[in-house]
């Protein structure tokens, strides 16, 4: 099935192609009275949108934001919330190559398997350009959640990871990685330049904290927090895994290692480590809910690559256009946004349950 | 919210704590005319059984399966399947440490942070027992595959790895560890066992492969099979990190690396290579899918932590018990059912949509 | 699809069939710490059962209800809360008539058609006894709304209707026909006891009045009030017809006489009338909420009815055994449950919008 | 909650006031490879396109549907299709009547009582403008479902019913009521003006059928053919009652009365009667099924009713502006989309689960 929706009492549902007329999304149960227009949404739009270094893809996108509902005289109604960015660099490029012949890595051999055809013009459907449609849901669902704080980064390109002894938030927002660790972001220019340059691409971590997340949200069981992480997460293109706290290097510690100890603080218990995450039992136990997200490198690279036609015939391909060296980079935005909206939905489940 | 169903169409749910007088799951959706008896689910719920070396809990249940309704004259009706496991052992313990102070790494503190209070009895809704009904489930989920072979493993243990080129399938059922390699097994019997008689814990890492997916199953965006799996893997106790095909290794190569090139073979292309782990864009390629699962060591262990009572008080913790050294190892069956459960519903939402 | 589950955050799944060792619902989502014992929800099994006159079935159905999880101490813990009904009374009829023809009016021919066989023992899922685990979960629902009173009644049978000058509410309770018109009830012993011995049935419609729900639950649109109610009544066995307030009649009056007009109160605005029922644009208007449920006569009768067998032949069917000769009288508790269930999940649900 | 989402595997959400730039709907789960233009779904909006004849509000809207996705080189892809509508005839009317004071009917109070404020521009979200997002999407629906002829009519306007002796389908298009017997139509024409010059309003019956249905669409309980037709019929505006078949009459009958005979036919069983509408036991039965639908008058009328404002002060209102005088006459392409809609989802619900 098609199923483009997530969440379960704030929802939203996104629609739209790569090289069709607009992108959107739909945000259904939003509280009611919160003041939201265009201005609080387009500043995330405009820390994903292509073309702003040559870091990233070098399609040319306003992504302006319209609001066509769901909101009235500047505060959100309680209706649904339709959100669209209209496609703009639709640039006339020859297709053929790919219509005729799948572009290992990418969708479109199972695309084909599944519905018998597909829109071949930059991706369709399977285009990350509809993660724009999730930024804006997720500026949304950010003011559901105005005690928490949230914020991304990228903590590895190409193998090469940050310092944890240099990290500074600061720097996010100084170089074009979102890179916390300013000596990394020096290197990675070279490195991701260097790849784009041989027409290949590079994977990335992503890392996400949020912070302010107050114990109690989540479920014991299918609507598990960290489980509705792990769902979003990887419904991003391109990523491959997702890791709750420690994650993997858990899998590696012994119990008394792991555990998280509890000393008594001024308000409530506080905890001496976090290696859960935030998250024990999928709820939330009031520490930075963390999250780490692994993006492959962009399968649209200039080196060729041994394919089969849709005749079943032999051939190479290389996908030319303009494409990202390093998705992972653009990512940032669209995990922090993922964030927001798990967060915000787990919130209102939890007043609907809890009071 | 609880929430304690997992699927789309072919749906089940699940209750029951850890030491009321039985657990179960209802599936929902699936389709008629399958013979079912308890003997097609029974040999599943005996894999996961504990007590039945000294590598898990001591607990002793039968974990014997009664059907309740869905199945007519040795067939599946259509209708829902009701599966039930009485709780036998539950052995009168003294819960008053577990009800007085919170253990760390457990669920304790977020229960009471969401609900206000808990069933402490043994972990209660937040016990592992609860994938007792998942594993039923999944056998049920199995027949509406039987295209799908399904299998997994430990690969890890207390960051002990087996040597793939060790790697058999036969080994598996040879050790009480689900190791399919023959040598790494013998290492873990001591790993274990001193983990067990320190009274610490070890986590582990799963993988599981379901080979015979034909191409199409799954959907673009939020109900894309990787998000799916990611989904239903986190759900279970103990999860932490969940990888598609290569998973975090795939953030380390380079786009050329990780392509899985593609030729023509007789029955459709032939892929020479899986980093996808047999997904893409959200749908299977036809490749074995692939999934890496990292389990914590459990948080109950005879070491004592730091922590605080339910009125604030600091004090240590031990957890006094039957308790599984390497949660991750009874992990198996349980990774298999959800893979079972995902892929069958997978398969009847393509069929909704796809004919 | 099966598909046995109602509501949207608070949820109930039914399973189980006529003749299985049990039935019962597995509640999800009610929220945490209300008192709740089997002797909460025993009373309104004990309306519904049957075997209490000579008006319904004859058969003997203790149907106790057990509570298998969910509960601690005496309250509700937010976890599943499963309830079973075990089967008692399935005498060992001969049903050989049933499973070779189909009885018109009856579910046999769609079950057939739609699933290839069909459980024919007792009418197997569509049997009305699964009502039992609807008035079993709607009990759970009722401590979810304490503030709201539920009650319906029988307002008409055969086409005999209950004098409105007559009504008076402590009748209901006086009589096998929860008729609160005592000399209706007069009426209506020799008319069903007629349809009995004729072996005939006859329909019936029901009435039910929830006071006390405030304004604003339910939704402008697809999660309407009116619209949840009308679904979950239409799910009753037997149910042909729905309305809200005034219902059909409405589509006679004109616009004026259909208003129900407001005037100032002394907490709030008050209605000088109430034609839509407690209901305006799907939200609730603080007013009573009413809905009229129409029962068709069952189509368990004795006297012979042209139908076909299986492989196509003509045949005539009579349907013998233990039947209700008005399956509108048990239908009572059962529309007080779906009324339960329906504004004990709009509460929620409007909790987590609206705070 | 907002819940604009309906249908269970092909679903559609809606969006837009009645005021605001445009509104939509975003079809999720559509079969791929169906041919799709605007050329599909503009006649059925223009069916239900106001300022046609003087029986319907004079607002003048082209109505003009514009598909922004799931469509490529003509025909479905599978992914979300999103409709929109523009609002062009906003005309810069004074409100201020509508904001200070509750029209009674209409949806204002309790909008303002969930949500604390409201859209009153023209009805905001409550506004039957929404239906034409329905009709566009009911016209996709058709398409899934080519095997189904559903048409439907009025029956009834402000209580003057028409002849069955005189119902013939092809006079549905040759009046501007929708009204198959000629003669009700010549009789409709004055009762409607006259209630449009008096300032009032009328209510109707709508009736539909869909024929061509195959047995075995449909389930058990809770997505019952019949429990889904009532919520979606419920859901339209001013929709206060819902039969399926006989409905209410059913009630009067007697068990052999109600039976619905069977004989045995070239290609399977046939019907000798069809007091059922099409279902039993929640599943088609392959005959056509049945639906009536009560409207009630408009609230918005020019007779003045008594009302409170929001200070809560006596006041009197009259409804000024562009209203159909009686709304049931438009909601004919509506009830018709609403069939479809059900319909194309209960038939990939019965292709998941029963191939």
């Amino acid at each position: 099935m098609s199923f483009n929706t997530f969440g379960r009492v704030l929802r939203f549902s996104t629609w739209g192609e790569s090289h069709g007329p607009a992108i959107g999304a739909v945000v259904d149960g939003c509280p009611p009275g919160l003041a939201l227009s265009e201005a609080d949404i387009q500043p995330f739009l405009d820390q994903r949108r292509p073309g702003t270094s040559k870091f990233t893809t070098q399609r040319r996108e306003p992504d302006a934001v319209r609001i066509l509902s769901g909101v009235f005289e500047g505060k959100t109604t309680g209706t649904p919330i339709s959100l669209m960015i209209e496609n703009v660099d639709q640039r006339s490029k020859d297709y053929s190559d790919v219509a005729k012949a799948y572009r290992p890595g990418h969708a479109d051999y199972a695309y084909d398997a599944k519905y018998g055809f597909r829109d071949y013009r930059g991706g369709g459907r399977s285009s990350a350009r509809e993660t724009a449609s999730r930024v804006a849901a997720g500026a949304v669902a950010r003011l559901v959640v105005p005690e928490v704080d949230i914020f991304a980064w990228v903590s590895e390109i190409g193998g090469d990871a940050i310092d944890p002894a240099q990290f500074d938030p600061a720097e996010i927002a100084n170089n074009p990685f979102f890179c916390p660790d300013p000596v990394a972001a020096n290197r990675w220019e070279k490195l991701v330049d260097d790849a784009r340059l041989d027409g290949s691409s590079l994977g990335a971590v992503v890392e996400c904290v949020a912070s302010g997340v107050p114990a109690g949200w989540g479920a014991p069981l299918y609507a598990k927090l960290d489980s509705e992480l792990a769902a979003a997460m990887m419904s991003i293109n391109a990523v491959k895994g997702v890791e709750i706290g420690d994650g993997f290097a858990a899998a590696r510690l012994r119990g008394e290692q792991n555990a998280d100890p509890m000393r008594p603080g001024n308000e409530g218990p506080v905890f001496l480590a976090n290696h859960a995450g935030g998250i024990a039992g999928g709820i939330s136990t009031g520490q930075p809910v963390k999250v780490r997200v692994a993006f492959k490198p962009t399968s649209s690279i200039l080196i060729p690559v041994e394919t089969v036609t849709r005749e079943g015939e032999a051939s190479d391909i290389v996908t030319r256009g303009r494409h990202d060296p390093c998705v992972g980079i653009r990512g940032v935005p669209v995990v922090e946004a993922m964030m927001a909206l798990v967060l915000a939905d787990q919130k209102l489940l939890h007043r609907a349950q809890c009071g």
